[in-house]
C-alpha cells in the first residue's frame, strides 16, 4: 500500500512538473514572440521602446498575478527549501503542506519565471514534491471521505514526514532529472537517521517522476528533437554534454585543481556576501514592507519587474557586444542566440556567413536555463565587459528578488550567476595571455558550482544533483573539490542562505550539531520547570481551565501528591488544588485505586487486543496516545513504589481537548467504568486540524466530571535525566524528532519539560551565561 | 587536527591501494609471461602440459603464501565488508582493526588475486581503509608513545567509528575511484544517523585517497598511457567508456525498460541461488573445515587453486572458439586478448590481418578486470557457448572460493559473472535473430549490475559506485531500475551474502528494521531480569567477586536497600549479601551520607574543572564514565527520595577492572577522601585492550577495601522504561550504538539489562513465543 502510495506521489509530482514545464514555455514564447515581432517592427523607425513597453507590460502582468497568488497563501512565497527543512525537521509549520498552497505555489512559480524575474523554478518544484507527498496519502479524507479503502491511515507525524521527504525527492527528481541526488538531498535535509526502507521508497518516488516526466516530455512536442518514448529527458533542466567530455582522459591536471581551489574560494566569497546582503535586505523587508499591506507587497515585486525588465534592454541594447556566430551545426542550442541590433548575415544554402549576435542579449533575452547553456556550451564568444555588466546586474537583481513575495527558486540564478563569474574569469585569463587547455564552458561550470556552493552550502547531495544534472560524472572530482572550497570559505564568514532564512523568520530548527561550548550544560539548565501536570483521574473543569490558561502542548500525568503539605512545592498552576472528591480517594488508599484499576485497564485492554488486532504500537514518542501497558512479568515490583509527582506519562493537548469534545469523562458517582471508549485512531484523525479548546463548550455540569487518561496518554515517551547532559538532548531531539522532552529526576519524579524553543542557540546562550554567573557565585 | 587525521587516513589508504595494485600487476606480468614464453615453446612439441605445470605451480605457491597469512590473521579471510558492518553497527569484533590485520590482508589479497582466484581487490581495499582508520588515530600509542602531542586521544567507541567510517570510505574511493560512493557506503553501513559533519569528513578522507591514488598511478610506469598529473585514473578499476556512450539521447527506449527489468529479476534469481549455495558451503565448512586444524584450511585453498588453474585450462584449450579480432585502433584493452592455439594473422605495417583470438582463453587467461573491459567493449567477438561455459564455471568456482580462507572480495567476481550472463542473454537473442539497437556491452553491463544487485542486495550507495566507475551517468537511470528489481526479486528468497555470513557467524547485528510482530513486545519482555549491581560505595572484595563470576560487561550502580527484607527481591549474585559496615553506615543515616557525599563530590568537580577544562562530556552512552554531576539548580528536590535500588547509574566491567588495578579504593576507617583520584583519560587509556579482572592480583587486605565508583560511573546513561514498546529499544540501540540499555520502572528503580543479544532475531521469537503462551495461560 505504501508503495502504491509512493508510486502515485512520484506519478504526480512528476505530472506538475511538467505542466508547469509546459506553461512557462509558452508563456515565454508568446513573450518573446510578441516582442520580437514589435522589436522587428520599431527597429528602424526609431520607435524602439515600444518593444520595450511590451515585454515590460507583459512583465508586469505576470508579476501582478504573481503577487496575488502569494497573497492569497503568504506561505507560498519563496523558494519553499527553507519551509520543508523545518517541516522535516519535526517543525509544525502552518499551512506548509497545503492543497491551496500547491496550487499558489505552482501557478506563481509559472508567472514569476515567465515574468522574466531572475528566479528558478527548482525551489518550487521540490515544495510542490513535498506538498504532493503530504497530500496523496491523505487524498481519502479530502475525497472519499465515505469510502473506507481497507489501509491504515498514515495519519500521524512520521509518516507523514516520510511521505514528504519521498515527495520532496521526487521533486528535486522532476526538477533536475537527478533522482539520486533528490534521494540524498531529502536524507540530508530531512530524515533523522537513515532509514533503509525510507531510502528504497523514496528512490522508487524519484524514480517514478522522473519516468513519468520524460515520458510526458517526449511525448508531446515541446522538445521537438526527442522521440516518444526515449529515456534521455530526465528532468526539467539539462545542461547538455560539453564539447570535450568524450574525447577521453586528459582533463585534469594538477595545476587545475588549484586553480579550482580559487574559484571555489571566490565563489564562497562572492556567496557569503550575497547571502549577507541578502539577509539585511531580508530584515528590512520585514520590518518594511511585509508588516504594511498588501499593497506594498504588490509594489515591490512590480518594481522588481520593472527595474529588471527595463536595465536588462538598456544595457543590451547600449552595451551588447556583436560576436560573430560560430556554427556549429549539432548545437541544438544554437537557435538561442539573439541578434539583437546586430548585423544578421547572408544565409547560402542552409549555411550562415557572417552571422552576428549580441552577447549580452543572448544572455538577457532567453530563458535562464538557456542562458546557462550559453555560457556553458559557446565557444569563445563573450567579451569581458558583457561578462562584467551581466555578473553585476545579475547578482544584484538575484539578490534583490530572493525572499521577495513572489515563489522564486534560487539555483538557477545562482547558477547562471556562478557561471557568469566562472566564464569572466577564463576570459580575463584568455585576455590575460595565460594558455588553458580546458574550453571556457567547463569554467562556467566550475564557476557556477563554487557560486552556488557559497549561497546555499548544501553538500553531497549538491554535488550528487549537479553531477546528475549536467550528465558529466568526470567532473565529478574538480566539481567535489571547488563545492568543498567554496563552502569552508562561505562558512567562515555566513551560514546558507536557507539557513539565514529560516534564522531569519525565528524558526527553532536544530541544527546537525549542537552548539559549541553547551557541553558544560546539563538537562536541568535549559529545561523548563515549570511544571503542567494532571493526574491520570481529574476533574474536567479543572483541565478546561488549564487548556484554558495555558498554551504548552503537551502535559505531564503524574501521580497525585500523598499529604496536602508537598502539593505546592512545584509552582504550577495545574489542578492541583482542587477537586477534594478525587483528592480524598486517591489519599485514601492510593495503592489498592491503582492496582483496582490496573487490573481493570488489562481486562480491557485484552478485550481492545482483540477487537484492533491492526493496531500497532506507535513508536514516535508523540503522537501515540493509548499504547497498552504491558501485561505481567515485572507486576507487583514496582506498584507500591510510586510516589507523589511520580511521571506517568504525556498527553497532548489536541489528544485532551479531543476526549473533551468526545465526552470522554464519567460521572464520580458511577465510576470510573461509565467512562465511553474511544479509539486509538479517532483519538488522532482530527489530524492536523486539531480543534481548539475555544471550540468547545462545556456545560457547568460536564465541568463536575471526572475524566482518566491513563489510557489514552503516551505512558512511555523518551524522557532524559535531569543531569544527563546537553548534546545527549541533542542527539534525541534530532534523531527522533521529538517535540518534547519530559526530564526526570532518578526516582521517577517529572521536574521539567523541554521543548525546541529551549535549544535554539539564543536560549542556550542565556542558560549558559546563567550557569556560569551562577558557578561564579559559588566560587566567590 | 580532525581533519589533519582524515586527511592522513585518505593519504595512506590511497598509497596502500596503489601498493597492492602494483604488487598484483606485477605478480601477474610474472605469471603470464612465464606461462606465456612455456606455451610458445612447447604448443608445437606436444607437451604443453609443461605450461599448465608452470601455470599451476604460481597458482598453488601464491595460494599457500595466502593461506599462512590467513592462518597467522583469521580475521583477514574473506571480503572483510561483513566484519566493517559489524563494527560500524556497533559491535565489538576483537582483532578486526589491528595493524597485523592490515598486513595479512594487504599481503594476502596480493596473492590470492594473483593467484589466478575468482576474488576481487575491492572488499579488502575497504577492510585495509577501515583499518588505516581506525590505526592512524592512535599512531601515538603505537610508535611516540612518550611524545605527548596537544591533541585529544579520540580512544572512544564513537570517535573510533567515525574514523572507521572514513577509512572505509577511502577504501571504496581508492578501489572505485567513486568518492561520492564511498561515503554513501559507509553512511549507509555504518553511522546511525546522518551527522553532517562526519559526512565532509569522510569526503574529505575519500577525495585524499582517490587522488593520492591518481597521482601514484599517473607517477609510475603502470598505466602507459598516462601522463604524471593528470586526474583520470581515479580508482583501481576503470571500466572505459562505453562504445555508444557520448553519441548522445537515443540510448533508452521504453521497451528496453522492460527487458532490464527481466534481466534484473534473472539477477535476482542467480544471485539469490548463489546465496543459498554459498551459505550451505560456508555452514559445511565451518563444521568440518574450519574446526579442523591449520591444514585442512591450506589443503582446501589448494584444492581450490588446483581446480580453477587445470578446469580454465582444459576448457580454453578445447572448447574456446577462434574469433577474428575486430581491429579498433583506439581500444587500449586490444592487446589483453589471448590468441591462445589460434591462428596468428600476418602484420602489415602495423595493421594485422587475419588474426584471431580465443574467446574463451581471453576470459579465463586474464585479470578479471581485463575480462569485464572485453564483455562491455569487445564486439560481437564471443559465442554462445563460450559464454554459457565461462558462466557456469565462474559461478561455482566463485560460490565456492568466497569464504574459503582467503582475503577475497566479492565485488570483481559478481561483475565478471553478471557480464557473462548480460552478454549470454544479448548474444541469444542476436542469434535468435531478435534485433537490438544497443551494443552489446551495454547488456553486460547491465547484467553485472543485476547480478551484483542480486548477490550483495546494496541499494543507493551501490548504484553510486557502479554509476561512478563506469563513468556514464546515462545509464544511472537503467541501472537503478535494474538493481531495484534485482534487489526485490532477490530478497523473496534470502538476504545479501554479507548478512548471511553474518548470520552465520552468529553475530548480533542489529538490522534496518526491527522485526515484524514485535510490536506486541515491550522492553520487559526481553530484558534479562538478572541484575548485577553495585552500590557506589562497595567492597572491593565483593567487586572482584562479582566481575569473575559474571560475564557480564556492564553493573548497575544502585542505591543500599533500606531494610535487610527486601534485599533479596531480586535474585542477584550481586554484592549485597555481604559488607556488615558498609551496610550499618548506610541504613544509618542514608540520606545525610548521600548529601554528604554530594557535597563533597561537587567541591572536588569545582576542582577537577579547573584542572582538566578539556575534559568534555562524553555523549556516547557507554564509555563515558565520570561525568561531573550537574550542579545547582534541582539540588535538594530529590534527594531525599532515593528509595531501594534506584538507578544511579552504569559502569563497564574495564572501568571497575581499571580502578581495581590502580588501587583507586579507601581503608573504611580513613574515610572516603583518602581515595585517590584518577582522570577520565587515563580510565580509558587501555581502549581497546583493556585489562582483565584475572589479571589483577589482590591482597587480603585490599579486599577489605572500599571502593567508591559514583565519581567514575555514568550517571546518565540512555534508559528505558520498562513498558516502552520494543521499536523504541530497537531504535535507541539502532541509532546511538548502544551495547547496554537499563531497563528502569516508573519510580526509578533498576528493573533489567537489555543487550544487543536480546534483539536478535532468534531472542525476538523466543520472548515472543513465552508472551503468547504466557497471555493465553491467563486467558483460560
Amino acid at each position: 500500500m505504501r508503495w502504491v502510495m509512493v508510486a502515485l506521489i512520484g506519478i504526480v509530482t512528476g505530472t506538475i512538473a511538467f505542466l508547469i514545464n509546459v506553461g512557462i514555455h509558452y508563456l515565454r514564447l508568446l513573450k518573446y514572440q510578441g516582442f520580437f515581432r514589435v522589436y522587428e517592427l520599431t527597429r528602424d523607425s526609431g520607435t524602439i521602446f515600444l518593444a520595450l513597453l511590451v515585454i515590460a507590460g507583459f512583465n508586469v502582468f505576470c508579476s501582478i498575478f504573481a503577487g496575488i497568488l502569494v497573497a492569497i497563501e503568504p506561505i507560498a512565497a519563496g523558494s519553499g527549501i527553507p519551509e520543508i527543512k523545518c517541516y522535516l525537521n519535526g517543525i509544525r509549520m502552518p499551512r506548509v503542506a497545503r492543497i491551496r498552497t500547491l496550487m499558489a505555489k505552482a501557478c506563481g512559480v509559472l508567472f514569476s519565471v515567465a515574468g522574466g524575474f531572475l528566479v528558478g523554478k527548482e525551489g518550487p518544484m521540490i515544495h510542490t514534491g513535498a506538498i504532493v507527498g503530504a497530500g496523496i496519502p491523505q487524498l481519502r479524507s479530502f475525497i472519499w471521505k465515505k469510502l473506507r479503502l481497507p489501509y491504515p491511515y498514515f495519519r500521524d507525524d512520521k509518516n507523514k514526514r516520510d511521505f514528504v521527504s519521498c515527495g520532496a525527492a521526487a521533486g528535486v527528481a522532476a526538477a533536475f532529472g537527478a533522482p539520486i541526488g533528490g534521494v540524498l538531498f531529502s536524507l540530508e535535509e530531512g530524515s533523522s537517521f537513515w532509514d533503509q526502507g525510507l531510502t528504497w521508497r523514496s528512490l522508487f518516488c524519484a524514480m517514478c517522476s522522473t519516468i513519468t516526466l520524460n515520458l510526458l516530455l517526449t511525448g508531446t512536442p515541446l522538445v521537438p528533437e526527442a522521440k516518444f518514448g526515449e529515456l534521455d529527458q530526465p528532468g526539467l533542466i539539462n545542461f547538455g554534454r560539453f564539447s570535450n567530455g568524450g574525447s577521453g582522459g586528459n582533463l585534469w591536471t594538477f595545476p587545475y585543481l588549484f586553480l579550482f581551489i580559487l574559484i571555489g574560494a571566490g565563489g564562497g566569497l562572492l556567496g557569503a556576501w550575497f547571502n549577507s546582503l541578502n539577509k539585511r535586505l531580508t530584515i528590512y523587508r520585514m520590518k518594511h514592507v511585509f508588516r504594511k499591506n498588501f499593497f506594498y507587497k504588490m509594489l515591490e515585486v512590480i518594481l522588481i519587474a520593472m527595474v529588471t525588465t527595463v536595465s536588462f534592454f538598456i544595457l543590451a541594447t547600449l552595451l551588447g557586444t556583436c560576436v560573430p556566430v560560430i556554427t556549429r551545426s549539432e548545437q541544438q542550442f544554437a537557435n538561442s542566440t539573439r541578434n539583437f541590433f546586430c548585423p544578421t548575415g547572408v544565409t547560402f544554402s542552409t549555411i550562415k556567413f557572417n552571422d552576428y549576435f549580441n552577447d549580452l542579449a543572448t544572455l538577457m533575452f532567453n530563458s535562464e536555463e538557456d542562458s546557462i547553456k550559453q555560457l556553458f556550451h559557446q565557444d569563445g564568444a563573450f567579451t569581458l565587459p558583457t561578462l562584467g555588466l551581466a555578473f553585476i546586474c545579475y547578482y544584484f537583481i538575484a539578490c534583490w528578488t530572493y525572499g521577495a513575495g513572489l515563489p522564486s527558486g534560487l539555483f538557477v540564478p545562482c547558477l547562471t550567476i556562478g557561471a557568469l563569474y566562472g566564464r569572466f574569469i577564463i576570459t580575463a585569463m584568455q585576455t590575460a595571455g595565460i594558455p588553458t587547455a580546458i574550453d571556457p564552458g567547463t569554467f562556467a561550470l566550475i564557476g557556477a558550482a563554487a557560486f552556488l556552493g557559497g549561497v546555499v552550502r548544501m553538500t553531497v547531495s549538491l554535488t550528487v544533483i549537479l553531477i546528475e544534472s549536467t550528465d558529466e560524472i568526470e567532473y565529478g572530482l574538480p566539481l567535489l573539490v571547488t563545492l568543498m572550497v567554496a563552502k569552508w570559505v562561505g562558512d567562515l564568514f555566513n551560514e546558507g542562505l536557507y539557513d539565514i532564512h529560516i534564522e531569519v523568520k525565528e524558526i527553532p530548527l536544530l541544527g546537525w550539531d549542537s552548539p559549541e561550548k553547551v557541553d558544560r550544560l546539563t538537562a536541568t539548565d535549559v529545561m523548563n520547570p515549570d511544571l503542567k501536570y494532571i493526574y491520570p483521574i481529574s476533574n474536567v473543569g479543572n483541565i478546561e481551565r488549564l487548556l484554558t490558561k495555558t498554551k504548552h502542548n503537551a502535559f505531564f500525568v503524574v501521580t497525585a501528591p500523598l499529604s496536602a503539605s508537598t502539593e505546592d512545592t512545584t509552582s504550577s498552576i495545574g489542578v492541583s488544588k482542587q477537586s477534594p472528591l478525587l483528592y480524598k480517594r486517591q489519599s485514601m488508599h492510593p495503592i489498592h485505586r491503582t492496582k483496582l484499576m490496573e487490573q481493570r485497564r488489562r481486562r480491557k485492554e485484552a478485550l481492545k487486543r482483540k477487537e484492533y488486532k491492526e493496531a500497532t504500537i506507535n513508536d514516535d514518542g508523540e503522537s501515540s496516545g493509548a499504547t497498552p501497558f504491558s501485561s505481567g512479568a515485572v507486576e507487583g515490583l514496582h506498584d507500591n513504589a510510586n510516589n507523589a509527582f511520580t511521571f506517568l506519562g504525556l498527553i497532548l493537548r489536541s489528544q485532551l481537548v479531543k476526549l473533551m469534545h468526545n465526552r470522554i469523562f464519567f460521572d464520580e458517582e458511577n465510576g470510573v467504568e461509565t467512562q465511553h471508549c474511544i479509539k486509538h485512531e479517532e483519538l488522532n484523525e482530527d489530524y492536523p486540524r486539531f480543534k481548539r479548546i475555544d471550540d468547545i463548550e462545556l456545560k457547568e455540569e460536564d465541568k463536575r466530571m471526572q475524566m482518566d487518561v491513563s489510557l489514552y496518554m503516551n505512558p512511555c515517551p523518551y524522557t532524559v535525566s535531569y543531569h544527563a547532559p546537553l548534546r545527549r538532548v541533542f542527539n534525541l531531539f534530532r534523531t527522533m524528532g521529538l517535540r518534547h522532552l519530559p526530564v526526570i529526576d532518578n526516582s521517577g519524579k517529572a521536574v521539567g519539560m523541554i521543548t525546541r524553543h529551549d535549544l535554539t542557540h539564543e536560549h542556550l546562550h542565556k542558560a549558559l551565561h546563567a550557569k556560569s554567573r551562577h558557578s561564579n557565585n559559588d566560587n566567590d
